[in-house]
């Protein structure tokens, strides 16, 4: 599994700054580029993140290459609505064998292991012969598992990621997609560190659980927060 | 396979004629759906959408619930981004028996079906014996195939299900996407016949093929609509 | 100004409730809307919305006719991305006089009041001179003010609804706005109480302000909140 | 007016051809950025863009300052949903003077334009007064004009770009928002000739004018073509 930064809008920290000079200057942002230096727009994007006033970070854009991951789990992503995606067909590519990922509580249980690598030989011999009966990928393609390998390409903006990881990140999430998202948060947190300082699960910003009952008890809820205030 | 409107919005053709006349008229919108007739509403609503400005149609909003459909298909659906979903959860939902789809193509092809229904049959029996390991419904289900039965709640705009009517009923279409696509389209014309009179494909709509050269032929391609003009 | 809700998806809460039902049963929502009572649902829709999981209700949607409010607040309020918007247009209505928004601060300062008034006695005046002059109203409106009076038709889901809810019935948010939020509460309070529960400013739900030291005071900042459990 | 590309993603034109790839490759981005050259992208890109199909293309993202337009045209300009916007607020920026757009066609008309720089001073001495009076500018700017002066940095991915341009570079598009699209275009055209080769309105690219009877007459309608080509 791999989840690479390919490319995201240059200057990107910069850019959020100066945006968020726009909304309270009589200078355009264009100026703005020019006249503020990066850590008046550091110092000043810092601010109005901590008011959690995200929309400036909108401006910035990241794309990702995510590559072995299974269809399982990019049905779970694409249903990230602001965001951008390119997702190899199983439709026009020909699969020359089935490339798929095991899931650790799988993959560390002996019995459970042997039937998985079964099913997935099962699996993979019954796409290959249906293509010599004739039939097309694009059909040959349900016998495959949701554990078959996908590549795909995501763009989302700052704001977008923040939401990405706050949800993505916790532990109630599963756990092939908080694999990539902690993978995502790294990589952006190398080009942008200021952009994405405090993302993650919302927990650990929030110093408190927003799921409820369902947390995992790492942080309390906000009930227990308040609770104890009451005291 | 079922594609069943569950639900819309109240008085949805009247509520996008009361729109249109909302852009240019000194009344309010609360005025007008008490002093304009349906008729005036079809009458001009029918105007707006002939020149194709479809924007009034977006606060009429629709609720299907689409049943028996495989993954793979889901998987595309979700793809329309402006739409709301409530998909049932293979995490959540720990299944008895493997509900699957069948492609037509494999159906009526005699060695294709055998190899299939095995196919399903091992990844079934596969999914069962993992749970018997111990191992979660949320893991156990990556052996579970793209045919994979699944029901999904879909609520779009009517913009919005022109749009995805105009990619989907479309020859080219995936064959399980576009037959939901059209059940989906025959539900909305019982309740909504003006709001969807010319909906479907986008070339019964135009008269050519936007696809150009990857077109099924059905109808030329811009093209050769506008290379006969010339001549 | 009005803000009156027009016309909602049917059986807004109980969709809602199978929405949530939908994503952990074996059954479809077309059956589960038939064989869930509307207590059932109400009660497990109350569970859900209370984990904070909301995309449930954005399959209830709901259209407003808000009228007679100025041309800064509609600015604003189109900021709302999921949306949609129909707005009278300065562009093909041709105004015969100017209604206008007149600010609280304004009104009860009779300086203040007599200055304002004047600005749009002239405002009103340029812009029937400019009419007469042959300039078509497209043109002439760049004279009138953003106070000026439109009427706008939007359509939010109940989900965009609570965000809406969240900013805008803030003591921060512009006043004409927080005004029409208000009202636009207490209408779908009325057709669907449990959806809209705990809507509002975000403090009230929270017991917080999550706008740091911008706050009103009102309520402690989260901040503040820890400070005390700490003690 | 400025219209001003302030930022972009890096490498647009590369991420999009590599995303196109992507769909129909056995590889992942990460190596098609690395193994496939920019020829190859863009000859593909280009394939894939005349085919209409536009969804590779949002990858790549770009942001705009745009200043000294008139709120008259940014109210239209946000009213776009996909896009990111920043604008200069009324709110909390207090002005010295007013700033204002005049439209052409009273400019080039004496006595219009004499009515019309009278209303600029009415409203610009109206705001001062009531700023003397205690009022606050977020009051005050109610008697500022539709003309008046506003910044906006925008940030908008290469596909929302295409429709923007189909739109507002459109003879039918009110005149200062045009200026606009065709500043942006020539823009976005600098960095990314490829991306954007054949955008501009909707008539240039088809060869018809879409919105039938309410064209400009520059081209036929599709009626007219196709009754053309019935002959």
């Amino acid at each position: 599994m791999k989840a690479i930064l390919l490319k995201h809008t240059a200057d990107a920290e910069k850019l959020a700054g100066v945006a968020a000079f726009t909304s309270c200057s009589p200078e355009g942002s264009d100026e703005l580029m020019n006249t503020k230096t990066k850590e008046e727009c550091d110092k000043f994007l810092k601010r109005v993140l901590n008011y959690g006033h995200h929309s400036v970070i909108e401006h910035a854009s990241f794309t990702f290459s995510v590559e072995g991951i299974s269809r399982a789990c990019t049905h779970q992503i694409v249903r990230h609505r602001i965001a951008s995606y390119t997702q190899q067909s199983q439709r026009y590519v020909k699969f020359k064998e089935l490339g798929f990922v095991m899931p650790p509580s799988i993959e560390k249980n002996e019995e459970a292991k042997k039937i998985y690598l079964e099913a997935m030989k099962n699996a993979s011999s019954a796409y290959e012969t249906l293509l010599n009966c004739g039939i097309k990928a694009e059909d040959a393609r349900y016998v495959y598992p949701n554990a078959s390998h996908t590549n795909i390409m995501i763009t989302m903006n700052a704001r977008e990621l923040w939401h990405f990881f706050s949800l993505r990140c916790c532990t109630r999430a599963q756990w092939e997609l908080r694999e990539i998202a902690e993978k995502m948060l790294a990589e952006v947190k190398k080009v942008a560190p200021l952009l994405f300082e405090n993302a993650g699960a919302s927990c650990v910003r929030l110093g408190y659980c927003p799921e409820g009952s369902l947390g995992c008890g790492r942080y309390p809820t906000l009930k227990q927060l308040k609770e104890k205030e009451a005291n």
